[in-house]
């Protein structure tokens, strides 16, 4: 028996389901929020208050913890649960996106058998062997793909590392989440057609490997499941060619994106969908904010993770059911009233909008911690009404009705 | 009826007694620790942590709330208490310490009739009123006092203010707090025998001056009590003289304390207390680091308030049995024990040494809040264990028990 089931409660008119996602760690209803904890904590959030936020699920991020504090250390803590002190469900982004984004690779130093830019010597079409950690290191942050996998700087202290599918899963089989991911490449939104089709080709060469190396590990096999992720960049045709060529494929529930500007694929979800398993759980990386989880949990979307909501709270950009409030602005200075009287968090029931315009103004990390807590909250919150809405039939409706008071 | 009272349930052979505070925002159970919330927010803590930490009350600051955001906009909150949104017994300090303090005054740019150092004209014995805001602020931060009171530059923008006993009661009444203090004149280390007496003297003016402002207003008489403030810096004969003034004079309580450093203080301080009144509170200002509790609690001392147990929390030194742990040293990278096996706190109870120092490394804002939670129970619990030996006259043995261990 597999360690990860999904169970569709109820299906809507267009391709909505509410439903549960079983882990070794607990269920998750979906659709959910799954909060964003890259380095084993959700900034902020202290475990012991997620279930109390209705934070049903966090996902953590390979190549952060493979970084620091590193992927031995946490096995030898018991896995990430214990390291980390809860024991809800845990996913584990492969580290594609991160060894990407982090070193600052696509469009610009991102090359595929190409030296850096303002490299003296072009070595196109060289064997990556032919790289050196002096050359890698020499021009700074950078991934260098080949087929086989990515060489890439460390953000941190700039050292040579790499990944492969193989490598990725080791690392996530050790930091021991509940749900792992394969190992893709993430490509340029820029990217043109051609390479885009080349580096899903790649991804999902790399999905067959990292599927056969968890497959491979009865232990992790039985204690982790293993989701695909479908790439294809803005092209419809290859993100409906990626999603049947990983549904294939016998994935215990699957990924969407990974692409660096959510323009991408929001439009095209359904279609994507459409392509997969039904009974299996979908996850939209990356992407999660209130508008687009209507969008997502109409084309099929099971569950959503982003990092705005707490990196908005960090900077004192709080939701409320109107739009967006910037609480440091002056207008909120005696302002009495909760940031969102709807909203049941004990944020929104103990202090004022004025008392968290203070702590922002005066600089007191007492400020972003409840900001933080609301709009976790707040985005869960507006889950469950999905699902309610789903489960009741009315989820346009459910829909209009924030969409009409919500101002992006 | 006065609104604080102090009940004495146990004396100690030494001066020490275990009694308990009341407050119209509930009961103190003393020798207790009083967290410090300079700007209405103990730094890192949510309210609805107070009690679970051991938290019985906390210490806010006149001077910090005055400029930001302003006693006006607390009072039209419903007081400190509705305004942070905790229902606990609080205080506020005059503001005098800082007004000096933050003023860079001591020693320095402080001066009675005197115009700051490197002022192109002396002005000594002039009236204050000579005194223009173009001359305090083309010399920076500054305080100037005069026996009516002090002049001052804000830390935040450098705008002229005034406090006058009149005036630092007028403020702690519309901020509300269940005890204010009287405000006093904080001296610097190094102020000579004279100018320490003179200080003594303007304070203890001053004090009356508080102490009939409080009086003369029903409301705010029936509603906070007020404490004088002890002073007369290093010298043991101005303590005693000032203690015995103080004492003559019909407070709800007394501080103690208002030096810059806590040796002028800590080893004279029972012959102060013999010189107070036995059934008023005794609060040692901004003295509560683990041994100076022992000396304290002995001597008679009843509350005591600190900034160091939650600054040192955000910068990752903990406090346990052995000491102080400094837990981003690299030797805890690997320790899966808690800060401290003994401690009753969440923190203890549910993360390790590693995950701590991994969030100190790894720059995430979840390590200072369980540093600084672990921290203040740290405190919390070791007044409580200060209390037990009292009731239990065995305060000497609790005190060798810890001593022994614990290493500065």
């Amino acid at each position: 028996m597999r360690p990860i089931s999904f169970e569709i409660e109820k299906r809507g008119k267009s391709l909505a389901r509410a439903g549960v996602l079983k882990t070794p760690h607990g269920d998750i209803k979906t659709p959910a929020f799954i909060a964003v904890g890259t380095k084993a904590t959700v900034k902020g959030i202290a475990p012991e208050k997620f279930a109390e936020l209705g934070m049903q699920g966090i996902i953590a991020n390979t190549h952060h913890l493979y970084l620091s504090p590193g992927e031995d250390l946490i096995e030898r803590a018991g896995g990430i649960h214990a390291f980390m002190g809860w024991d809800g469900p845990i996913m584990t982004d492969s580290g594609g996106f991160q060894v990407f984004s982090l070193g600052e690779g696509f469009g610009k130093k991102i090359s595929k058998f190409a030296a850096p830019e303002n490299s003296a010597e072009p070595v196109a079409d060289e064997s990556p062997s032919v790289w050196s950690e002096e050359l890698a290191t020499s021009h700074g942050k950078l991934a260098i793909i080949d087929d086989d996998g990515v060489t890439f700087t460390s953000h941190l202290d700039g050292s040579l590392h790499r990944f492969t599918p193989e490598r990725s899963i080791e690392i996530q089989h050790k930091i021991g989440a509940d749900i792992i991911y394969v190992f893709d490449e993430c490509t340029s939104p820029t990217a043109d057609y051609d390479y885009q089709r080349e580096a899903m080709d790649r991804t999902h060469a790399w999905a067959k490997r990292s599927l056969a190396a968890h497959r491979q590990s009865h232990h992790h096999n039985a204690s982790q499941g293993i989701y695909g992720i479908i790439q294809g960049g803005r092209y419809e045709d290859l993100r409906i060619e990626s999603a049947k060529h990983l549904a294939d494929m016998d994935f215990d529930g699957y990924g969407i994106g990974g692409s660096f500007t959510k323009d991408d694929i929001l439009g095209i979800l359904d279609l994507v969908n459409s392509e997969l398993p039904e009974d299996k759980p979908r996850h939209l990386l990356g992407i999660g904010e209130p508008e687009d989880m209507f969008v997502g949990a109409a084309a099929g979307i099971d569950t959503f993770d982003c990092v705005v909501p707490t990196r908005r709270g960090r900077t004192g950009s709080v939701y409320t059911p109107e739009g967006l409030v910037l609480i440091r602005n002056a207008e909120y200075k005696e302002d009495f009233t909760p940031i969102d009287s709807e909203c049941d968090c004990f944020v929104c029931k103990q202090f004022t909008r004025s008392y968290i315009h203070h702590l922002f103004r005066t600089g007191e990390m007492l400020g972003p911690i409840l900001a933080t807590a609301h709009n976790m909250r707040f985005l869960t919150c507006l889950t469950e009404r999905i699902r309610e809405g789903i489960l009741n039939d009315n989820l346009d409706h459910v829909r209009d009705d924030f969409m009409h008071r919500y101002k992006k």
